[in-house]
């Protein structure tokens, strides 16, 4: 009897300041993107990626999220691109707080888009909104055709899985096939696409995801 | 630094009991939906008109949520189908493991559809991932065309807004485009059909929504 309240309350409080980052991020027309993985998936090779190609065109910013070190900010931030480093320290995950506290270091107005790379971690990530508009995973291929099984609610909760190392697929055990089908029956919505952000494959088709998403946080479907 | 690991184990308790649900869902072919509202917004009503039109063809159950009585559950029955009944008592929304203490009472096998109307409540619901494919959201008109901003939770989780009662526009200072664009800002996917249960204008669309989810479980998008 007493751990409902506790929790209630912890949960409607990250919810609440998840709610408030929104709310600034909706005021300011700016796309906010919630990228998780494992350790090792490869997401700050795709946002350096990401980061040039988008760069010139879109005005963007990137918040990264660490147990430690401040090695994956400096790696973006060499692109010439803004981007804060954070250090969740005993945590294994973002919450909306850390966002929230590093909004003051960023000007809205002048982005289109934020990306937040979280702590790499299969688990929870997944359940703390931290306002975004859209959580993206990336699931490398050597990381096994399994994973959406075994850990579902990151699969469950992201609107876009990028496959990233497909480069490597002759030789590693992973069935693409069997891993969309087990993830898109926990997510009925989840777009999927297959890329390596080492060898560039696939890549054109995340950009032009992310533009119709861009597009749409300015001028929303009627 | 005493509550973080304490919300971190309740919040991952209703995930991973969630997931449960969900598995068992996926691995029977049902397709399982969170019907939410504010109190009174129509939702047992819909869910009559919906065991009606839906029944003869699709094998579905309901699992009827309140703090007490067993009304909603008895109206249901009304219509030939089964409908199971769950008093939250002091708590103000479901939570996975009250669905899975029920799943013994249902013939999975058996269903198409099982439909968990919530208790009536625009905040707490949207909080607790119940193992559903998705979350329905249902708003009546007479409730104010503010409430996106002001429960933005929700609209922010849910899969499809039924703008109920919109027999009653006219009576009414309900901002219809306001509304659907302040709800869309939140949630860029966001699914919106304006219906009246009563009248059963827009109906029609709804169950072709339904039937189009059903589908998807049954044979997921490649």
């Amino acid at each position: 009897m007493h751990q409902i309240p506790v929790e209630t309350n912890l949960l409607a409080d990250n919810a609440a300041v998840a709610q408030l980052n929104r709310q600034l991020f909706i005021e300011h027309g700016v796309y906010v993107l919630n990228l998780m993985s494992g350790p090792g998936a490869g997401k700050t090779t795709l946002l350096e990626r990401t980061v040039e190609a988008l760069g010139p065109k879109h005005r963007l910013a990137v918040i990264e999220g660490d147990v430690q070190t401040s090695a994956d900010a400096d790696r973006i931030a060499q692109h010439g691109v803004k981007a804060i480093q954070i250090n969740t320290g005993s945590s294994c995950h973002l919450d909306a707080r850390m966002i929230r506290d590093e909004l003051g270091e960023l000007d809205l107005h002048a982005l289109d888009l934020l990306i937040i790379e979280n702590v790499g971690n299969l688990v929870c990530p997944a359940e703390f909104d931290l306002g975004e508009h859209d959580k993206v995973m990336l699931l490398s291929v050597t990381e096994g055709h399994d994973k959406p099984q075994k850990y579902p609610v990151m699969f469950h909760a992201a609107r876009l899985m990028l496959l990233n190392k497909v480069d490597l697929l002759p030789y590693v055990d992973f069935e693409l096939e069997a891993a969309e089908r087990a993830a898109r029956a926990l997510n009925l919505d989840l777009d999927i696409l297959r890329v390596s952000a080492k060898t560039e494959e696939g890549l054109d088709e995340w950009y032009a995801w992310l533009k119709r998403r861009i597009a749409r946080v300015k001028s929303p479907a009627q």
